[in-house]
């Protein structure tokens, strides 16, 4: 296989590899795999990862939940292909047979969006890491970075309709967000979803956190609810045992 | 001094004491204290206290903050009389040459607001306990309870929205909630503050918050950020240290 431009990465120590763009665009990390956490282990159904770039967090999932099927879907055609390079990795072949990708903006609506790919009650889960709102943030070394972090609007309203819309009833939920983006969530969530559970990730314990995971229940109308918190580390720089095990594989966020 | 229907009770293990109803009405406890543990130990200025009850909250901040003069405002007559009673006692004298009871409903608007002694832009911080929307909550036993826990409007919005009239620019406002009340906060605080800060309380380090605090300044319009939170019990029945010490006027809850 020709991989000019990329690097291939191993997860989960070892269980899936992604194929990424090298030194460039956006690389997946620890928010990818927190995402992928969100999902309870139990999980089988079918899953759409929103704007899935090389496909971490989809794939995170697949290889946690057995009885999972993937759609990654992304917009940009370089990132969908490096996201196709990852499914034809014959070390991920386990999880490929239940993988594809779909080239679509998950921002489209109504007909635009069912023409794309995205039907209606078609999922029983959705994913998403949308883009930062980075629009004040000066440094973007580079048009596939800026395409993954920088929307100039608010991309939770748009996506999130989307995800209600694709959801079957009862249908799940899960994002990663900045704390700021905490109220345009919750707005968008509102007569679409219910049940929201809210869990902050702070790096230490006394810093204030730097994302929010929030997940859902389509057409649910029980109320919000705030789950304990994750500390990525304790004591020094290493991960704690908690965030260790998220990180690779091994324990759900929630807990379920 | 007569006190047919009421108690005389310790906070702040004697630093103040308070004459509540005996047995009925609304009780003042750890929410009274962790609300008035949100305000920076070195303020000084104004403070109001919405909805005060017999003054737990109001005067808890005194108590700490000697910089601190003190209204507190309740519109249940009856819990008003409490709260003259606690500023009466002799114990209290200290905290009562700083503060003054105002009996208002701070639900008021505009002109009548201002005609029931809240002026514009008079106060430099605001708390508030507001009642808790308990409409599906068969057990009230009596009508004191009633005003202090129910209200039949969401009362976040009038509350806040009379918050900002009251405070100067750059001015304070805490409130302690469900956390199910989250997303009606953040709304009623659009556009009229800034830098919120969010802290959960949670009775164990791995159960569901039971309240959230948030702490808000008059237009600013800084970002929101999610403070570590508090955890009541690490083990056992015992309040946790830092609980212990928040419960008690030795510490702020925001460590500033």
């Amino acid at each position: 296989m020709s991989l000019p431009d990329g690097t291939i990465d191993a997860f989960h120590r070892g269980r899936f590899f992604l194929v990424q763009p090298r030194g460039r665009g956006h690389r997946a990390g620890m928010d990818a795999m927190v995402l992928a956490a969100a999902v309870p282990s139990a999980f089988a159904g079918r899953l759409a990862d929103f704007g899935a770039g090389a496909g971490a967090a989809g794939l995170a999932v697949a290889a946690r939940c057995e009885g999972a099927s993937l759609v990654l879907i992304e917009r940009a055609p370089e990132m969908a292909a490096f996201a196709r390079l990852s499914l034809a990795l014959p070390q991920n072949a386990g999880i490929a047979e239940r993988a594809s990708v779909l080239e679509a903006d998950v921002g489209l609506t109504g007909k635009a969006r069912v023409a794309a790919g995205l039907e209606d009650s078609s999922f029983d889960y959705v994913i998403m890491n949308p883009p930062f709102n980075a629009r004040h943030d000066r440094a973007t070394p580079d048009e596939l970075r800026r395409q993954a972090h920088v929307m100039d609007e608010d991309p939770f309203a748009a996506w999130i309709r989307s995800a209600a819309a694709v959801l079957r009833p009862r249908g799940g939920l899960a994002l990663i967000a900045r704390p700021s983006s905490l109220r345009a969530v919750l707005d968008a969530m509102d007569g679409r979803f219910g049940s929201a559970q809210i869990l902050a990730i702070h790096p230490r314990p006394g810093a204030t956190a730097i994302r929010i995971v929030v997940r859902a229940v389509r057409a649910s109308r029980a109320a919000l609810s705030i789950s304990p918190p994750l500390v990525l580390h304790e004591t020094g720089d290493a991960f704690s045992a908690r965030a260790d095990a998220i990180n690779n594989g091994r324990a759900s966020l929630f807990g379920d």
